[in-house]
């Protein structure tokens, strides 16, 4: 049947939506969620099915923008529509819901119909859920992620050795890469970086890179930038790598799961052609791995996936219980990153941790002595010059000084109410009240803390200062710390760490970022 | 913040969806798939926020028309829009997925976020993949029964016994309610009956009716009906007895899984009034319960349940194993039935069937020798004139002849290739040739069946008759027919039933009818 199109200029977030009158939808036999395959010219769409029966007379179909864009037909002309059934990957989630294993062929079948958004909400929550429910054997997760790669961008380097480093999240204030990458570009070798935004927590590495330079690059300016300074530090979102990841994570996110976690992360590093990798596995309460025994199962997983793909991977496993360093928030973080290279101070956590990991991937390409040989590569003033290198390739300002980089104006101390030792910090708590202030949105919010695990605290000593750009959001940060207990300060023989009064709700405090 | 509201005027299917500029939502904090709580006077809602960046300048809120009309302001008028986070219920959803059990305030608070239209796709989907997964108790299978109950129409009247009657589908051709109903209704039982449109059958009894009455009443008409007639035959979707079950069934049936089963007909019993019910369960390959062991397992579920809704309940395991009587198909079934109640045709499975049934819930009610009492009202025409008073309260011809009922004027009859006895015959495909010959839609649409079970069949004689209403549908349904076997002509001694030649696709044939 014919049909004639009315742009609507609604985006659907990606999925292919049509809208048609409720007559047209019942007599074509297509039910709500149903889909159909409209045709114009050469181009061939299927889209899921909305029915309306007020402002759409029949024979008209309204168009989202996704779908506009991609057939090209112009508002008014006609378009063919004819009904069709479920794609054949819903058969194959079924199975996997049913707890049959899947080959690599019905894998790619589902992540292709994910990506051309054939699925509709229904089918990938349920896929997701089953990969969560029935687990997925070593062959399915070698199977997504190839599926992923091909059905994304890919970076393609005329280069032997790729390196590349990447922490599955969960501690705050990670500014590691900021002195990983520079490190190891360095040193030579080829670090083509890509960083996520912050889903969660209070800054991803793509949030701290944009407060010193631009990282919305396309995979040739960042190939550029590679060429030229053997790294860079990019928004990964901007390139496509891996794009099914982007859909997975909106259902992964209100359930709190994340089963494809080693897929996705595997793909986006296969995609920049990375062959030696270290993954940082933060280890801790507060964190997504609580303990060293999980730690090293995860590594051992990570490794044997890597093992299939052609990608050497080792793992470290870092203490992850309170932040790396004292800054939380994208332009803090950047600052305490810059005053490190730079040699303005000296953080002996994030030094350690970044040199560490530096040091790992030069071992593995056969270079001695890794841990020092990273100590010396920042100590030298090498890391700086490079980092403003890339600085300036991806258009920022590469002469950029710590105090440069902009501050929320506002802020506050929260003080200790006793004295003692900081026996504890409840890192996803300290996470929250960093948003509530306006992290990572606002890049000048976030939390400078004062006292680290084991400092001496005297009464009445700050234990954090609150920044925010704006003074209604450091009120809402200060509300939000009634009652909340954070920074817990006593004496090391307190056994009571907290009483719990009422059935206790479960807050959300799952950390997604990958 | 205040926004200025635009009607688009599209429906989104139940679901309170709206629609914001992209940096409005950005700077809101609301990510796509968040939520928003919007209040106008003294309506408030809380909505599922899509973005956009086209059409839709800041400070916009674009409503579908669930939105828009519920909350009353006019278009162009300012509503206050403030971001939530995800409602509690979200939390129970997550729980369960990890295996927890659910206490009937946290089921009445899913329940209730499903039908307000709080929880997104995502979340529903997780919730019946969960159920299904980790199974339900009884415990908390009350609690849905109730709570599904709860956040629905009821229909309230002033009779001590209230009897019904429910099969939970899967074999083509069951007309038994056309008969049940009236044979119960004449002896002076209440029997307020709902039924189901077809979602995968070839007609639901809702279809069935439709053809000799309306069957599309208010609770207050139907109360008119039952308190005139003690009878009625309604459609439950127009009366919305647990219209959770209606968002349910669109994510069980994408997936076919139907782990909702029990609570959502026990929901609509216990709407009705119902004290007494009996549940008709077909037992067949091509049904759902294939054995008859599932079947008294399935029974005992239901007997249970009932108890702990005060609902007295039996079940009858029948055959399912071919079509009941001849007919499949809206109009022929109907005139089947008819033809049955006015006695100019003997249809011996049919009237079995029927009998049994109704002579179940006499018993139940305390009268003997149940089925002989039912096959006399039958017999002596009392049930037809009882149908005949229903069809009048329904706005129906009373005065309704067999004849009258138009069937598709297209047909076409199917040979047997070969002689010997019906050996078997598939439901499912000859529900799917039904289905693409026009039924249910077309109700003049379906199959006559000219063989049964161990007919004996010679070469050339006709099994089956194809009626549709446009001879489009009928070559359609013809062409389908090509290498397909339905009607499964033999000696009794072949033994070899069919041959794989390729890796078999599983074709879906699930039957998620209610």
């Amino acid at each position: 049947m014919n049909f004639k199109v009315k742009r609507i200029g609604l985006e659907s977030g990606g999925k292919p939506i049509v809208v048609l009158n409720r007559e047209d939808a019942e007599s074509m036999g297509v039910r709500s969620l149903g889909r159909v395959k409209l045709s114009y010219n050469l181009r061939e769409r299927v889209a899921i099915v909305n029915t309306a029966t007020e402002l759409l007379s029949r024979g008209e179909i309204f168009l989202y923008e996704e779908v506009y864009k991609y057939l090209g037909a112009p508002d008014g002309g006609l378009i063919e529509v004819e009904p069709v059934g479920f794609p054949r990957s819903t058969e194959y989630i079924r199975n996997k819901l049913r707890g049959r294993q899947l080959d690599s062929n019905e894998i790619r079948e589902i992540v292709k119909d994910v990506v051309n958004g054939a699925l509709s909400e229904v089918e990938i929550t349920s896929f997701v859920i089953a990969l969560a429910k029935e687990g997925l054997d070593l062959d399915e997760a070698v199977s997504l992620t190839n599926a992923m790669v091909e059905t994304g961008d890919t970076l393609v380097l005329d280069k032997e050795v790729i390196v590349d480093k990447h922490s599955i999240g969960g501690v705050p204030g990670d500014k590691t890469t900021l002195l990983v990458v520079p490190i190891v570009a360095a040193a030579g070798l080829c670090i083509p970086k890509s960083s996520s935004r912050a889903i969660t927590s209070a800054a991803g590495s793509a949030e701290r890179a944009e407060t010193l330079m631009n990282v919305e690059l396309s995979v040739d300016e960042m190939r550029r930038v590679v060429e030229k300074t053997n790294g860079c530090i990019v928004w990964g979102g901007a390139i496509h790598l891996a794009p099914a990841d982007d859909i997975f994570v909106q259902v992964e996110y209100p359930l709190s799961i994340d089963p494809l976690l080693l897929p996705s992360i595997m793909s986006k590093k296969k995609a920049v052609g990375a062959n030696h990798l270290v993954i940082d596995i933060p280890t801790g309460r507060g964190t997504k791995i609580k303990t060293i025994g999980d730690a090293s199962l995860l590594s051992k997983d990570f490794i044997e996936l890597g093992k299939r793909l052609n990608i050497r991977t080792q793992c470290a496993i870092t203490y992850g219980e309170q932040p790396i360093g004292h800054a939380v928030g994208p332009a803090l973080e950047a600052k305490e990153a810059l005053e490190v290279l730079s040699r303005r101070k000296v953080v002996p956590d994030l030094i350690d941790k970044a040199t560490h990991l530096a040091g790992i991937l030069f071992e593995m390409c056969g270079l001695e002595a890794g841990q020092k040989r990273a100590t010396e590569i920042l100590a030298s003033g090498m890391a700086e010059k490079k980092l403003r290198e890339i600085i300036a390739e991806q258009g920022g300002n590469s002469n950029v000084k710590p105090e440069d980089i902009a501050i929320g104006s506002h802020h506050t101390n929260v003080l200790s109410s006793n004295g003692g030792y900081v026996l504890w910090i409840d890192t996803a708590k300290l996470v929250e009240v960093a948003r509530v202030a306006g992290s990572p949105r606002d890049k000048g919010a976030g939390i400078i803390l004062n006292k680290k695990l084991g400092s001496r605290v005297k009464q009445g000593e700050s234990l954090f200062t609150i920044y925010a750009e704006s003074s209604v959001k450091l009120q809402r940060a200060e509300k939000m710390l009634e009652g909340l207990k954070i920074v817990a300060v006593g004496d090391k023989m307190e056994m009571l760490l907290d009483k719990i009064e009422d059935r206790p709700r479960h807050e959300k405090t799952f950390i997604l970022e990958r």
